[in-house]
């Protein structure tokens, strides 16, 4: 089904779960000191990581973010509040520490990485890295974002990025973005990818009034007006729509599961990336662990899509993998109730069975 | 108002917070490198966090999690899955460190503190802070919980409590509890205060059936008409229906207002806790953050009367303090967000004032 053959062969590396580890979690979590499913939807992410992981005792997890940034030529038709050099100009403060995510990561224990997936003017700041696709997209409003080979380039450069932190231990890989422009890109490929109507999937992004609103769900349809793209070509939907950061958050994706790490989703653009990789490799699903739920419509939509059920709700609408490193304590504390609490005969405390 | 001595100087303590803190603190916020409001619910957290401080840029908030036990003695009425030896068995298990909130709390970096406020067969377990007002309360069902002065006595401990941890550096004091039998009480005293009807404050606690959850309603109902405790005397509301953790924890939430800590409420029982409280002292309301919604349908009614939108949603029904000790990690990155992020002109960012 899929054609390219670098994408191919990271698909191939990603394995089904099976429910075996998933079961005997539960029954763990079933025998220690409180009534059964008391702790809600922290025990079923217990069992998710578990499964992800292998094992009904897994080790503590070591979680990387990794923030990717491009740049949009869809911009030029007025879509955000923001002008573009400050995609560049925030991919700087990513890598001195001064950005929302940054800070997070550093309370969180979690390490950041910082990615050029192709903006229009990189700041000089060493702590990026360097896995430019170009220097922004073209207008997807006039025709593709990219070509073809561009979107599998970043699948493949974003999936060896992550493959490369999963070999060296990392065990929750967080996906966060920065791109002005990119919730319009990600409302047209959601559009694209699950047929849904414009006006249901755009939203005021970061800053946009009413008027904003429609002018945006205009672009989008003129963009997928101009592109056609079909919901059967993932790969094919995310060139003609774009963006970069797209194209290399779901590779980051679909190698941080071939490693057996949990990917954890962020916000609209993070998630609609997600979706683009579970439509290239669907047993991606079990790995994927959605940290919140944005205000912006579309978020929705790839949220019912991915079937999964956000653990935040903190109307937080930044990005930059800002909601992926506020949940990453709930992982922690998930795996940890399923590892250090005591069982029932352990403590001798009563058990009603309930 | 007030005619109990003790509790008059609690409530006398508490300063009502002026506005010139949050006024200042969100200017602040603003001036970070991220379109105005879009980390959502966590700036509100963090204006809260510097009205309560009394500073825009508080130092880190050192959290303690007290968890109350108490045995109620309208467990002779059978209204709970579990056998009232498992509130002490728990105790134990708390002081141990296998109980969820403590595993919880050891990653949080939250001091755990456990106290007996009043159960049938305490354990004997040195790390136990013992409190009691006595073994269990009385059968609600069939005359008061318990005497006014011991209402009294829990309030005055719970305060002296929370007072020495705030003067020991406490800048979070987090409301946790444990009582077979104290969904039960806690929906009486929702209905005593907030004059609702038994069958919308009751729900299946830590395990009842639907039929268990009819028999529980009419077992408030029948507390309700014994007693008949009157809104506008909230202590002997607490006096009447109980019980002795809820009348400590509702101390502790005065005396850690007192201290200047943020007063962390978990679920159903320790917002019922926080409400007697605020009743007696409105101005604690701003000290108040609410840790998660629990599916109890009693907590919803406390909620709403204290004016509180939870962090967490995670259909947690354990208590201990676990939601609490859940949110710790959210208080700590709205600190974070408003004293260590980059402002627009720091990071050289172009601000669009949006």
């Amino acid at each position: 089904m899929i054609s390219d053959p670098g994408v191919t062969e990271i698909v191939r590396g990603i394995r089904p779960l099976d429910d075996a580890v998933a079961r005997a979690a539960e029954a763990a979590l079933d025998g220690k000191t409180k009534p059964r499913g008391s702790l809600g939807r922290l025990e079923r992410l217990a069992v998710t990581i578990a499964n992800v992981r292998g094992a009904t005792r897994p080790e503590p997890l070591r979680p990387v973010v990794v923030v990717a940034a491009g740049d949009h030529g869809v911009t030029a038709e007025g879509v955000s509040a923001y002008p573009q050099e400050v995609t560049g100009q925030m991919l700087a403060n990513f890598g001195t520490g001064g950005a929302a995510v940054a800070v997070l990561c550093r309370h969180a224990g979690a390490e950041l990485v910082v990615v050029d997936a192709g903006v229009a003017a990189p700041p000089s700041v060493p702590a990026v890295l360097d896995l430019s696709l170009g220097a922004g997209t073209a207008n997807a409003a006039e025709g593709p974002a990219m070509a073809r080979s561009a979107a599998v380039a970043g699948l493949v450069r974003g999936a060896a990025l992550a493959r490369r932190l999963t070999d060296e231990g990392a065990g929750i890989v967080a996906l966060g973005e920065m791109g002005i422009g990119n919730t319009t890109v990600a409302a047209a490929l959601t559009c694209a990818l699950l047929g849904c109507d414009p006006r249901l999937a755009c939203g005021p992004g970061t800053g946009l009034d009413d008027d904003g609103v429609a002018r945006k769900a205009a672009v989008v349809r003129r963009v997928l007006d101009v592109n056609r793209p079909s919901p059967d070509d993932p790969i094919g939907a995310l060139a003609a729509v774009g963006g970069f950061e797209l194209a290399v958050l779901a590779g980051v994706a679909l190698g941080a599961a071939s490693g057996r790490a949990v990917v954890l989703v962020d916000g609209f653009i993070s998630s609609v990336s997600a979706l683009v990789a579970v439509l290239l490799a669907p047993p991606l699903r079990g790995y994927l662990v959605a940290a919140h739920r944005s205000p912006e419509p579309g978020h929705g939509l790839a949220l019912d899509a991915l079937g999964l059920a956000p653990l935040l709700d903190l109307e937080l609408r930044l990005g930059e993998g800002s909601g992926a490193a506020l949940a990453l304590p709930l992982l922690a504390a998930a795996r940890a109730i399923l590892v250090e609490m005591a069982t029932f005969a352990d403590a001798g405390v009563t058990d009603t069975g309930r």
